[in-house]
């Protein structure tokens, strides 16, 4: 980022700062006419809150270059400002610290400033987004949530902090985020930092649209639809609707809701008060979105009627016709069904097709959530394992989970054409104007929960066709490749378990056992300490900034690793880190 | 974006293409390793799919340099591809058709092209915004979906894109996208484009994280903890939480079942069914999502209770008290009133304080909707139309609407600080390990309806760092004084009716008179006629791409225009143009 830093005498902070408060006062005085003209060498203006001790100059990713030396005075500025605005060299830096926001566009004659501050930007993003992959570079400098505050400077001003400052605010920003994309960060079911589909949500921001009408929306609007029908395809889907939601959670709330539509019309209008008890059915490993859903929906957690899983985690079919039938017995309402494909902790699939007969043989809505293996129907090797899918009537996908685009991303796709609009749509004239010069049926607005509603397709579908439909397949293949190579190390290596043998998904979950606990006897006293472990070793992972996994208790289980493949920088090399790293941190325990 | 076009020679569109259909298999089997040592002058692979005429090449926004003759024979590239990755210098655009996403980071030696590509990226993105902001460039290019599905080229491929038509599928989305930070956009409550905001969004795709945990969002959990105690204090709550949301229709829904949550607990474990009948309270001109949240919380549409409102869309206190007595006759149980804080077609503002003693006396959840009208608490001159907020339970508060930050920013603000909390968590063990090694009541995904959740705070502190409060103050002073000078504009010009002459946001709504229609008796058949008038010059607004101002009818007053001054890049002589361009557009009806 920095080509010339040699050129610039460094100014002593405490002098800075000194200069700082005192020309606070002045400079709020300037308007951008002043600013045009103005040739004093006005100096950042931070830590100037009333009150508090000047904050230390924040220089935390490295300096960026001046060419302009900060100790000169008055008069003596190697580039008149007035001239930087017009100027569109490469090498001319503008003196950031004299130019605020109302500078730039669109401040008549901003656009030379605008230009060279979002350079700025970009060098700052490139610097972090190369550090991401760099694995000699940590995933994390961890602080606790006090001593970050202080690091942070977060106080918000009464007066404009000065472009230099700003951009100093995005370096410190960056220094402290978690390198979600680094080849090691394995803690979530969305990892990486895909760079085409960042520079998608760039040109996302710049367009700043809302997804609500085609009026405003029309390239995307179009693009949702052609993804949307692009996904329902892959399912397996004839026709259907669907819809971005902001992430998964809210996909599978969009699910239950349109269950409830179906089978308690009356609900839209008059409410459930009066209504028959719903019940619906998921597996004791789902996601707890669908209890929210519940909870939001009015139906209730209690409604929420778990099913027993096997060894690997899939649902139970005896135990869920069995628990329809109480219900029914009880004379409740059962209306719904949740067969997860790809559980949050051992990645297991529900046995769709399976889950299709019972839901046609009581008449209840058969829901895949997805979120997390939806990507897996990009895999012509591993979409068998969500043989059946065609016959739900809804799913939850989160391409921006295994499919690694940016977070958000989430579709939620619905069977049959109209049911997402007749329970959403409230026709608000305002917005949804029938009389309008185009075909409205375009606008989405009215089926949706939201009303203004982020663009997420663009990053998707720019990535898609950067990756085509092969790309995802290879991307996909790979991640299922890495965790069956850990897989294989697992077996064999002294000190590490399985939880169960036969991962379905990427998903690999085993606890590491540090010497001091090998010989122990089995038994709970053994499982209270290694129920310790895990939350031991990630405190120091975290500590150290060389790994992130993620760990949880399940059931009886006492707290193990979940290691998960998401992260298309990884590599078997990455793998065999993982491992050493694990034994280094926590065979002392 | 383009300096040296000049220098190279253009190819023949046809010539282009048909080398593109035979290289393309053999492209497709190439690896990374052989990408980096070949000098196979390989075609952009467009119109490849089978069966459909090749597609013209899309160079929409102006053709991007290339260095390299594209006519080239192999071995004649003039910088041998495996060099491009490793030069840092601005002047050598690298074949980005030679290349893929594959290559880019994280793909080993990619950090040069990957530079090479994001910078060119912001070019792209550069063009649009300075033609966003220049006046003489048109908002949009209007196409009906059918034609514009055509112009887009939307198909999904199997095979990837080379990374120049990827860079021009950019500059063709942005081609067809409505410029809405356009000084002359005006047709939402959300306009504008704010560099600083922009930039603010291009960091947070960067850093890609999810704002559950402290763990993976550090700073912009801590962030967003400042960011809403400064909003909770603006409105002026002691105490109190809150959180972003995606959209205010959502920061409404959570308000909705909060007040449930309070005013029937058991409603999260048991439902609605046999709850009381809830009710609840809100004007005539309130926004749908108060009725969608209804519907979506198991309320029903028809348990929404609409109030009469004045002549200026005020809501009437005599017609709230009476229809909550009505309510508690009918044993329904009303519990939640909402207030708007600036309705979303007259800018009203209902009067808080009066409406705060009414939930005080019958004891019910008083929220604020102050999407659009909560940014009017940043000016000393305007926030008095707020008076009272501080006693309401909750606020929601779109900073994406009148403050300018970029889509999605929405933030609902409880005073009872818990209940978002105890309404919403689902103690997940997977996520929300208590015995993490950090003080956990940190992490914030227990207390959202969502489980992924973007971070949509970093643009919003940026942005307020870059203003300060007094710069946002400045930025809604200016906007209202634009409101003024319309409305004086308005009251003098022929032609032109204001629908009330006291508009209390910078909401201006007018119906424009053709003049067919002004010496006509007024009536049914004028109204009917007028009734046309928005809409026909709206369409020729959208097909001329001058102007953008929503209109719509509203009770029994016929279509009128809502002319809305959030956009801060328009000045008085854009309010001129306004009407000029509105009567020239309209004045042969």
């Amino acid at each position: 980022m920095i080509s010339d830093t040699n050129l610039i005498e460094t100014v002593s902070e405490e002098a800075e700062l000194l200069q700082t408060e005192n020309n606070t006062e002045q400079r709020e005085n300037q308007d951008v006419s002043d600013n045009l003209t103005s040739t004093t060498n006005n100096r950042p203006n931070q830590g100037k809150n009333v009150g508090n001790p000047p904050a230390p100059r924040r220089r935390v990713i490295g300096d960026r270059p001046r060419l302009v030396d900060r100790t000169v005075s008055e008069g003596q500025l190697l580039v008149p400002k007035k001239n930087l605005r017009q100027q569109d060299s490469e090498e001319d830096h503008p003196d950031f610290y004299e130019f605020r926001a109302k500078d730039l566009l669109p401040c008549k004659g901003g656009a030379g400033l605008t230009t060279k501050f979002l350079k700025e930007v970009l060098e700052v993003i490139l610097e972090y987004v190369q550090g991401t992959f760099d694995r000699s570079s940590k995933i994390l400098e961890f602080h606790h949530p006090n001593e970050l505050r202080e690091r942070l400077h977060l106080e918000i001003p009464d007066k404009a902090e000065n472009l230099d400052q700003i951009l100093q605010d995005c370096q410190n920003t960056l220094k402290y985020c978690v390198h979600t994309g680094h080849p090691r960060y394995f803690n979530q079911l969305s990892t990486g930092l895909d760079v085409i589909s960042m520079a998608g949500e760039w040109l996302t921001a710049a367009a700043n649209t809302n997804m609500f009408t085609y009026e405003i929306a029309p390239v995307f609007t179009l693009m949702e639809r052609a993804i949307l029908k692009k996904m329902r395809e892959i399912i397996g889907y004839k026709d259907g609707d669907g819809i971005f939601a902001p992430g998964g959670a809210i996909s599978n709330l969009y699910a239950v809701m349109c269950a409830r539509h179906k089978y308690v019309p009356s609900c839209k209008r008059r409410g459930l008060s009066g209504a028959p008890n719903l019940v619906l059915f998921t597996s004791e490993h789902s996601h707890f979105s669908l209890r929210r859903a519940a909870a939001i929906l009015g139906i209730g957690t209690d409604n929420v009627v778990y099913i027993d899983t096997d060894k690997r985690g899939k649902m139970s079919l005896e135990d869920l016709e069995n628990k329809i039938q109480q219900a029914i017995a009880r004379g409740d309402k059962p209306f719904f069904v949740n067969a997860t494909a790809g559980t949050t902790v051992l990645g297991a699939f529900d046995p769709l097709n399976a889950v299709a007969d019972i839901c046609e043989k009581y008449d209840l809505w058969m829901h895949v959530d997805g979120a997390w293996g939806g990507g897996v129907l990009m895999s012509r090797k591993h979409r068998h394992k969500l043989d059946g899918i065609h016959r739900a009537d809804s799913v939850t996908w989160n391409p921006h989970k295994l499919m690694g685009v940016l977070l958000q991303c989430s579709a939620i796709l619905i069977k049959e054409d109209g049911i997402l609009e007749d329970c959403n749509s409230m026709r608000a004239p305002y917005l949804f104007q029938q009389d309008k010069h185009y075909d409205v049926s375009y606008d989405t607005g009215d089926k949706t929960m939201q009303c203004g509603r982020h663009v997420d397709v663009f990053k998707f579908w720019l990535m898609w066709r950067a990756k085509g439909t092969r790309g995802f397949e290879n991307h996909v293949n790979k991640l299922f490749e890495l965790a069956g190579y850990l897989l294989e190390k697992l077996k064999s290596r002294e000190g590490f378990k399985l939880v169960h043998e036969k991962p379905e998904h990427t998903n690999v979950c085993y606890w590491y056992i540090p010497p001091s606990l090998r010989a122990m006897e089995e038994g709970t006293e053994k499982q209270l300490l290694l129920h310790k472990v895990a939350p031991a070793i990630k405190a120091r992972m975290m500590a150290t900034g060389t790994l992130m996994v993620g760990y949880q208790p399940l059931g009886d289980k006492v707290n193990f690793f979940r290691m998960v493949f998401s992260n298309p920088a990884a590599t078997k090399a990455d793998v065999d880190f993982l491992l050493d790293e694990t034994e280094r941190l926590g065979r002392d325990l």
